[in-house]
């Protein structure tokens, strides 16, 4: 099934923008306009505002490929053993004869990609640097080459309904790794034991789920006050610091499923809550349960993150909210639409997905954090991938 | 304790090539010359010719950074909360500061990273694109800037004692993931089972071992012919296809601890091997180890490919390796510098870290290949984290 709303949309954008042509290399871009998620970044994809696009490939993923290209005109070009060619000459001889006698005025590229999404194999990730650009101006050097990174993030906001499906997927493989994470917390137990626990069971058990067939889960566990509460941050660490009575843990989880993303948090006590925990986490739920009821097209991105902030600030926990209530999520963990934060103007439209993630970090009692992906629907939201949310 | 033979070693060859400075984001570029692993990469290091490093850390990892980073100024600015200025606006404030007055005439920056190491947290990477180029271009505006991608590559070649000992430890971690393959292989189970718990085996045991702090493994498994000899490639796709008996599982793994790679390969049979398949398992083994042998400094890494290819050959295999015989490993699952393969002209040298991996993939047998990691010592090769090769 191809995508095509996605294909008249970016046509339609790339007609109001007069660009003739993307050049694209990124796995989330190629995934966006091609429907096959590249191995590693050395797929390339030309999509023409007119006629069929092309997708060179390394010969060695044809079978992956196979299984999920739209239509495009396909180049498999030798790749990573002793015969191959050098991979940017080979890239230039191909892209030459692609856009021979075209006439591109203006070619787009990912030129301001400074977040990148890896693919399934992310021990290494391949980006387009300073030899990436010399090439396109080698092929291109009657084009004038345009950066279309905020176009491409632009295009990437509203969702279409085949992406929607892919991405309820993902985030129903998500809750695999929420419940390994609910059914594992306990006295004893470390926060890298539950981070492993719950990336294994989310790659044996998301695999093959509604087709999936490359799933990875990337867990952070925080574990007791020091290390959920020591001030919010992006990224965490699992140690080996084991649950005592009455500690946090808090799960921060992406899983990627075929180039698609989800983003979760949930948060557990280990043998029950204390009185204050419990009014931490009843605020935080009640927070995020009525930021995700105020969702709906027209919307700001600040009126949603007010309603989830001024729920903990009534409950007088104002100071410990320091971040933002959520962000587009989708091809890649954390996009740059739409933002739920103060300040935050532009409306909510139809087909966003947004995560919704308020949070209390309140020494003593622990860092409390819960995390949905919701759907803008016509007339409200929908989460994707629902799942319960008790403390204990 | 510092990596002081580093730091001089990078300073001597910046004197050389007359760099006054370098500014470095990618978090392997980092840790090489700070220590720190960043969290993600919106570190920054700015380390001089002459006078102390400068190392401009997101507020948020300060305890991070405080455990592993040598002598260096730091800056921690607000990151990833609602009062964090403009990370762009933030870093050319500092940057502007620390450069003022120096007189820096020509200024290293990492232009050409096309294949990137993920931090731990390998979800989401940052690298730098347009808007770090744009913000080098403002802040060193007197300055000429000079891509230093192939001087780091070529400095990174050679590990000092310090290194060394990191990648022994990253080594030893490995062997967790490679017991685990060999106990789990059996008929019935699935690649995505083998490779899932590998994962986590790795990441429960690893983490704490010599002290090391973030540990992540990347396993694939291929099951049978169809998946492992349908012709060498450098990623794989573990699936739930489960092993049969006779059926051939190759894993590949990567693991990464506290910013130092290993990359390692064994292969085994579910409930013993045929005799052709004992014939190309045995062919491959002393390969192997006849090009570990060969390891030495002064030898080409063409020299080292042929011992091996030689032993494939004569045993009538020589069609079926198609790929090259090692490469550098260290910083990145995949180093430059050196490569063992036909026509690889440059000698190697002592300190080198390389992995030796031949292979034959060859239908109906299936694909084999054994993987370690070499130190090049002053006389000869150390294994690092040596581990059997038994196929069942």
């Amino acid at each position: 099934m191809q995508n095509q709303e996605r294909l008249d949309r970016m046509r339609q954008a790339m007609e109001t923008e007069r660009v003739d042509a993307l050049v694209l290399r990124l796995p989330e871009n190629v995934l966006l306009l091609s429907g096959f998620w590249p191995m590693i970044g050395a797929t390339v994809l030309v999509f023409p505002l007119e006629g069929p696009s092309v997708c060179i490939i390394p010969h060695c993923y044809e079978s992956e490929a196979r299984l999920s290209l739209w239509e495009a005109e396909t180049v498999y070009y030798r790749y990573g053993v002793l015969d191959a060619p050098d991979p940017v000459s080979i890239l230039r001889d191909v892209l030459c004869r692609v856009a021979r006698g075209k006439g591109w005025k203006r070619v787009g590229y990912e030129g301001d990609f400074e977040a990148v999404a890896p693919s399934w194999n992310s021990a290494e990730i391949l980006v387009p640097a300073a030899r990436t650009r010399e090439l396109y101006r080698a092929v291109f050097d009657g084009s004038e080459l345009i950066d279309v990174s905020l176009l491409l993030h632009a295009q990437r906001r509203r969702k279409t309904s085949y992406e929607i499906g892919k991405l309820r997927t993902v985030c129903e493989i998500s809750c695999v790794g929420l419940e390994a994470f609910e059914r594992s917390v306990d006295v004893g137990i470390s926060g890298v034991e539950l981070a492993a626990g719950v990336e294994r069971e989310v790659m044996v058990q998301g695999t093959g789920h509604q087709g999936a067939f490359r799933v990875r889960a990337y867990a952070q566990v925080a574990v007791g006050p020091d290390e959920s509460a020591v001030g919010y941050r992006p990224n965490e660490v699992s140690t080996r610091r084991r649950l005592e009575r009455g500690d946090v843990a808090l799960l921060e989880l992406a899983v990627v499923a075929d180039g698609y993303w989800a983003d979760r948090t949930r948060v557990r006590i280990a043998g029950g809550p204390s009185q204050e925990q419990l009014k931490v986490f009843d605020t935080v739920r009640i927070a995020q349960e009525a930021a995700v009821a105020a969702i709906r097209p027209g919307t700001s991105g600040a009126q949603v993150d007010e309603v989830a902030r001024s729920v903990i600030r009534d409950a007088g926990y104002g100071d410990f909210f320091p971040h933002i209530t959520g962000h587009g999520v989708g091809f890649a963990y954390h996009e740059v639409v739409p933002k739920l934060a103060p300040g935050s103007t532009d409306p909510l439209e139809e087909g966003m997905v947004t995560s919704v993630e308020p949070g209390v970090y309140f020494k003593p009692c622990g860092g409390f954090r819960i995390e949905d992906d919701i759907l803008v629907t016509k007339n409200g939201s929908d989460i994707l991938g629902p799942f319960s949310k008790a403390i204990a």
